[in-house]
């Protein structure tokens, strides 16, 4: 195979939000698959806030992307040669595939998709690690029951689009928590929430205690700083705070800032606990399965906003940081 | 009855340490009760690091104590004159008496309590608030098992001391965080825990890391602040963080901090859960009666730093804001 394989490798560990000298683009050619493994043309790259967290130093739930490796990111492509026994030519595959044009990967650490069920750029969202996130994270952890208040944040992301729509199939009223008029509008219109609080234009306290006002049973955190505050402030007794991201908080460059209302959780008798979907990884395809019926019966909407070409990769990325995407933001990289 | 009944009132909301102005003393002649109510010659008070957050304005779980009223505190003392049926002359009861000498309760608020038993400042500490804390905030929320780390801050204060002996007779390891050499003697030589970290002449990061090689997998938090950071550091995986008190940030001005470790609940899948101890209500009797009978078969120790003179109870609650208690505070009212 004569073909060139472009790859963004990590040349330096950011402070603050990555920037161009972060990356090295490399090219090298495209590499043959030993036994057991495959090679993968990747045609879509999941951007996720969980990235960032990679790129740092340190003890963590995964180990640190090395200086010079090959970024880390999960992805969705299509077999191209095969020496794994299950594996064909055609097939497609979801994994952690990297920030480059082909991948080759153990036959053993790809799942196969079908791409009949939902298009690949789904199966990198709500079918895939955000979707495992959102399913996993609220009905583990947040357990809302039917009438309770779901309240999440970055509630026009890839996870928390999906977390307020869950909660509301089962029965819980969902508020969400976005930054500003278009994406609460798209929450509450789109995705069914009952009602959506605009961080951007209005006070996050106020417009909680509006939403909420019998207090929040479940909040689910993406971001962390002052609306993770805020939403302690409002808890109901025996609340669950289910701590999923902290994505205002990973580029800050004077430390992570601690929630100051966390004694809110002694005043009622509330939970806080955290996760990484990884932890569920024994039962993905149970979750997965449920939420490819929801989504096939159309009790599940999905949204992807996809980005065009691999070389923007850099600049993609922070869209999530700036808040730029509205449902899951996914990275073609060929066609 | 001609006896003068004074009183600790509050004078001012206290900014920071509570200060000689924010008390008035007054007296007032000694009432005569009404119907169900009892007479009670306050004998021992219970100072409690908790009494400072009812000086404070804003919802909590218990209303905050008005300018002009009698301080809120738990003591013991001898019923002089009853017209409740289940009360006479000469009983002992606990409850919540206040900060005078003699204080006209009604009767189904006190709890009868058997100085045979146990001499009175016990019942103000290990079988009364103190112990009741540490036993359903360790055994309810902490569950250690065998074999577990269990670490308590305040590990000499009333309530740390007996979180660490109950984790001892469920079989986990006790490790201490106290104030001073003496203290963290204390803590090991007499209450038996397997460890004690001196937080003011050492790295408590260092002396967990030395005292807990696989990780916490219960932390008691009486303080908050750094030492709550060191140890959320530290969790093991799906470690429960029990959060108790926060008394270093009690007094403080400049707002509380958060835990800015927070995220070490997402990476350790662990949780924090807060409480006050009025949640086990319904199930005090049940404590009180394992308690007691750990201490007559002398499995526990309690330890109580008896300080004398009503006079003295603006300087002597500020002994727990200076650490300087070893064991529970009491304030003896007369004898």
């Amino acid at each position: 195979m004569d073909a060139v394989n472009h790859q963004f490798r990590l040349a330096a560990r950011p402070v603050g939000l990555p920037k161009a000298s972060d990356w090295d683009l490399t090219e090298e050619p495209v590499p043959e698959p030993g036994d057991g493994q495959v090679l993968v043309k990747v045609k879509y790259l999941s951007l996720d806030p969980a990235m960032r967290g990679w790129m740092n130093e340190g003890r963590s739930y995964i180990a640190p992307v090395k200086i010079g490796d090959v970024m880390r990111a999960l992805g969705a492509g299509e077999v191209l040669a095969s020496r794994h026994p299950s594996l064909s030519p055609g097939d497609h595959v979801t994994g952690l595939l990297g920030v480059q044009e082909y991948a080759l990967v153990d036959g053993n650490a790809v799942m196969k998709v079908d791409p009949q069920l939902a298009p690949l750029p789904v199966h990198c969202g709500t079918l895939g690690m955000a979707g495992m996130t959102a399913y996993f994270g609220l009905l583990d952890i947040g357990r809302p029951s039917e009438g309770e208040t779901v309240v999440v944040s970055g509630a026009a992301g890839a996870v928390g689009g999906i977390v307020g729509q869950i909660a509301k199939l089962k029965g819980a009223r969902a508020v969400g928590i976005a930054g500003g008029a278009e994406k609460c509008r798209h929450v509450v219109e789109q995705l069914g929430f009952d009602a959506a609080v605009d961080y951007k234009n209005q006070d996050v306290a106020t417009g909680l205690r509006e939403h909420c006002p019998d207090g929040i049973d479940v909040y689910f955190d993406n971001v962390g700083g002052e609306i993770l505050d805020a939403a302690l402030a409002r808890l109901a007794r025996h609340a669950r705070v289910v701590i999923c991201g902290a994505i205002s908080q990973y580029n800050a460059t004077g430390g992570m800032r601690g929630p100051a209302n966390y004694m809110s959780l002694l005043v009622n008798h509330a939970s806080m606990t955290g996760f990484v979907v990884s932890d569920y990884g024994d039962r993905f395809a149970a979750g997965a399965s449920e939420m490819g019926v929801w989504l096939s019966q159309g009790k599940l909407k999905t949204f992807e906003d996809v980005a065009v070409g691999f070389e923007t990769f850099p600049d993609t990325l922070l869209r999530l940081f700036r808040g730029e995407n509205t449902g899951k933001l996914v990275l073609q990289v060929q066609d």
